[in-house]
């Protein structure tokens, strides 16, 4: 599924071209054959492009993107660094390790500085830059500019993640058909350690991680893409609807002052509505389709920030997080090896 | 939807009989007529029961069950008792008045004492007593024995509700299939009110509210029956996951006691599996099928209890609830009239 | 929901502009608060229209489009068609009448010469021509190569409709989450009575009724956009899969010769793959999204040829239909009164 | 899924007493465990019993019931009837072996003879009866009273099956949501043929296909449970609705006149509303639940006859046709052995 929305993202790319895809039972074969029934026609060029095999042997490329599963990212993506290429995965294999930045570009886009201390500790010619957990993605992006302006102690979530989130097939539909199921296997654990990693501090080449107290509940819900998020924030400082709403919708950072072609110009979309976001209808929101995180439902009483957040688990939350880190890493100069 | 629940529960119902239905568009038709097309059968004798006017002239019974809208309660329910009848509602609009009583057996069943004062304040010969939104019910129960051993300071809480809690025709398939609507009119500030007086202390003949906080977040999803919320609990003392299981499994109280007829042998069934409860699965949880709450997903860190929980709206949410407060009202001997 | 989709094919068109939106309960509002809730953004000029009475003396424009509930059209559209207009609607209401065009651009263009006969016959300045029922479109354009090379006798089909065909509200979330309703009120006699007619011979200005025996069957399923229709056709000649895919597929009519703006460059798209078409999957299929008709599953034996039609029911189905035929009105010079 | 329809009808079943479980991944655990979090609990004293290896050395019983795949129930079966067992099986894998009777119990009682055929072919102690698709069920019910009274030449049926009938974890939630597939691989060609197999006469110990032209359409529907089918029958001769109704609710057979265990009263009831059967509300029809098939939506027009039939497809299409088919056998003495 994520794969999927690589290439429609990259396809038309203003810097990034397709050169390779890879896979495993699908060596050898067409690419419109390995995915057939599933999804939508691809461009007729990738269509036809072969399968090969996930070895940095086979591939002739500058970048990699990675959505392997957990434990086949954690073979296969050394692998690549080692022989040289920058490795930007939305994959969970390397998210905590100490020295691989875990990026969300609007928030912390110094901690790409630490691949130079990657490659350096691990003797790699390449590297590997990590994105989040498609649920951590819509609550980190609204917490920025609160924690900035208004500081942040505490977060308490819910949330109700789309099927898509379980890749494919994941959910059976007798599990989930007029279903809710409040259980995702080790989600709540990924969401409330890496909003600490993002949210942290350089400081001397590594990350302080922000000690923001995050307790997470995630469900499983009949949706088919779009994790909608339902947040308690107690911020430090006092605060009122008008101001949240004002940080929230004015909120900009280097991915949109560099204007880099897959950031949208607003990452989060307040709504006003008294019903809105809505998972189905908002799901694609922003001026890069996708790419923005819509909140709403706000409410606050004293420091306590009640919002609803919606994001799409496949673009924000993984293709389109991953491929506006690279070029963010472009911009640093970080490709060019 | 809620009255094809209450002729299920009370027909062979050991104490009450079905004398009489009621309603406005279809009075003077059979019931079966009233509801064809979205129901099952309803049992033989009752299909074919005319249906009356909602009118105390028209119907000659010991006790009304009423589960009309808001403003035709608010309007019908007052007749009905100052012309002598017990009044048992699961309408929200007298549930705040300061002379009702808002019951859930199990948790305050001395607020019954408070139907003599309302007759004296209102020159009634009959009486209203109500019951709390189906969404309070599911919150409030596991609260009590929380409550009573750990003490309660916050409650947040985020609702995650069947498209039955809408009623017929309630929710458009078009606004709900696939998607999530983070908003449900007035549901969030019913279920902040309504708490407070549930497990509030009758003093002096009044009700004393409790002063937990409550902050709901309540949400619509593609589901049918049952209404499961994700609750985080702030007690006043520390505790552990096996105390708070303990508790909640548990806990029984009077109606337990007096074995009334409607009456769970367990008001909260603890899953400890860790993807439990489930909406479709665990819906008519409890030896009388949909009056039993259950709780899982038990996570408690310091004196944050994490839990969801999980009620039929329609049966311990609307019918069910009302029928055991009628059976207890009959056990006080306020059915005797 | 008609009516966005007319906004979002107009929006743009080369030939038409929209200068005036109508309504009835909203009349007064911006456009964008009338259909707050319900859709994403419209344009923005599109968005802040204020929505007009539907009654000739307020409306300033060159063509009428018509997305009105039956009633209200019967009412409505002859008094624009009086007071001069050109009325193109996919409301039921006129579709049967004896003087009144039922056009699919594809297969019976020759029919709008009626326009001609009904002004005379009505004493009108303007006219209506009325496009088909959602289901009858994806019936009858896959019948019409077959029926020119192989003759058709018989056809019997079982569609599943989505949704989103009963309009807003429409059909209730309770009635349809998890189920399968196999009724739709007079859908079957449209499907049956308007093949005939877009099929006829116009002979002396009338229609003369193809005489192709349609039996259908019209069911509900909970899909939200989208109509999928199972068909048997009886044909007079023998034939096999390879020719009836092959009149399928190469099937152009003059649409497609004119390139008419919302004419897709073909209006079937057969699909080879043993289970597609798919309803979520293919429903924006064609080069105008939404305008194909997508034809999958042929099996032929004999006479009998089954295959599996799906078509958009609020585009090639609705507004994309009725676009169409106003775009070959304007190519016959029925549009410069 | 079916296994746990097993469990429901068997557990208290005045005849039958379950006495052990088989399996394979989860041999060696509890049945509660090795079902677990797909399901209500099951009773107490079968939740315990340990799964044991599906091999007739393991197993002590008088009859086993399979509801095995069809690969492992080609291997697993004939040890099984070749150690002595009378199989009773709802898997495809024996269906159409020329002795092996396909089991409709109000249908084609008879059929259960060619059992002594079969043990002397094959020269086993034990034998295997097989019950049809469970799609083939819902059709071949209504067609044989319509059948002996009028005679049939041709079937035409769309079929809308739900996601259970794919077993678990079957049809990805990303496939289904929102969607209708309109393919199930083999479900055509069984239905087709088991149809004439069913329906055909035994002469000489040897069954003679019936004759009947059934051209059918499979399609998958996101509902949870019970199998819809449109259907068009040409009868040989003329008719009309009130004798359809008449035949098809006034059917009953030997099991209904033996009083069978698990016999419904009437195998099928028709419904006369304009909207029903509807999958959700009708598919625990009959005073067995399950085991009744709705028919509904009847139109005759000279000799074509229009229904829609619905089905359990887990009872009546599998575990409660295959027990009901168990019950007809230990009637003739079958299972005396």
């Amino acid at each position: 599924m994520v794969g999927q929305h690589y290439i429609k993202l990259l396809n038309n790319h203003p810097w990034f071209r397709i050169k390779a895809l890879t896979g495993k039972e699908s060596v050898g074969r067409k690419y419109v054959e390995a995915v057939r029934g599933e999804a939508p026609e691809p461009p007729k060029d990738i269509a036809e492009m072969e399968v090969l095999p996930t070895d940095p042997k086979h591939v002739d490329a500058d970048v990699v993107f990675s959505c392997l599963p957990t434990e086949a990212a954690r073979e296969a993506e050394p692998r690549f660094a080692e022989a040289g290429f920058p490795v930007f995965s939305d994959a969970a294999a390397f998210r905590m390790e100490e020295d691989v930045p875990l990026m969300v570009p609007e928030i912390n886009p110094d901690h790409l500085q630490m691949v130079e201390r990657q490659k350096r500790n691990r003797g790699w010619d390449g590297y590997i830059v990590t994105t989040p957990n498609c649920t951590t993605v819509g609550l980190v992006l609204p917490l920025h500019p609160l924690r900035r302006e208004l500081g942040v102690k505490r977060v308490i979530a819910t949330t109700m993640q789309a099927v898509s989130g379980a890749g494919y097939p994941g959910v059976a539909s007798l599990s989930i058909l007029g279903n809710v199921i409040p259980y995702i296997s080790g989600e709540e654990r990924k969401v409330e350690n890496e909003t600490g990693k993002i949210l942290g501090r350089l400081v001397d080449g590594r990350i302080v991680h922000d000690d923001v107290d995050v307790l997470a509940t995630c469900t499983r819900v009949p949706t088919l893409d779009g994790h909608m998020e339902s947040v308690v924030v107690e911020t430090e400082k006092q605060t009122d609807k008008e101001t949240v709403a004002h940080l929230l919708s004015e909120y900009v950072s280097l991915p949109q002052e560099l204007a880099l072609p897959t950031a949208p110009r607003r990452p989060i979309i307040v709504r006003l509505e008294e019903d809105r976001p809505q998972t189905r209808i908002d799901v694609d929101a922003g001026s890069v389709p996708g790419m923005s995180v819509s909140v709403g439902r706000l409410r606050v009483v004293g420091n306590k920030v009640r919002l609803v957040s919606l994001s799409h688990n496949l673009i924000r939350g993984a293709a389109g997080g991953t491929i506006l880190t690279a070029e963010l890493a472009k911009h640093f100069g970080l490709l060019d090896g």
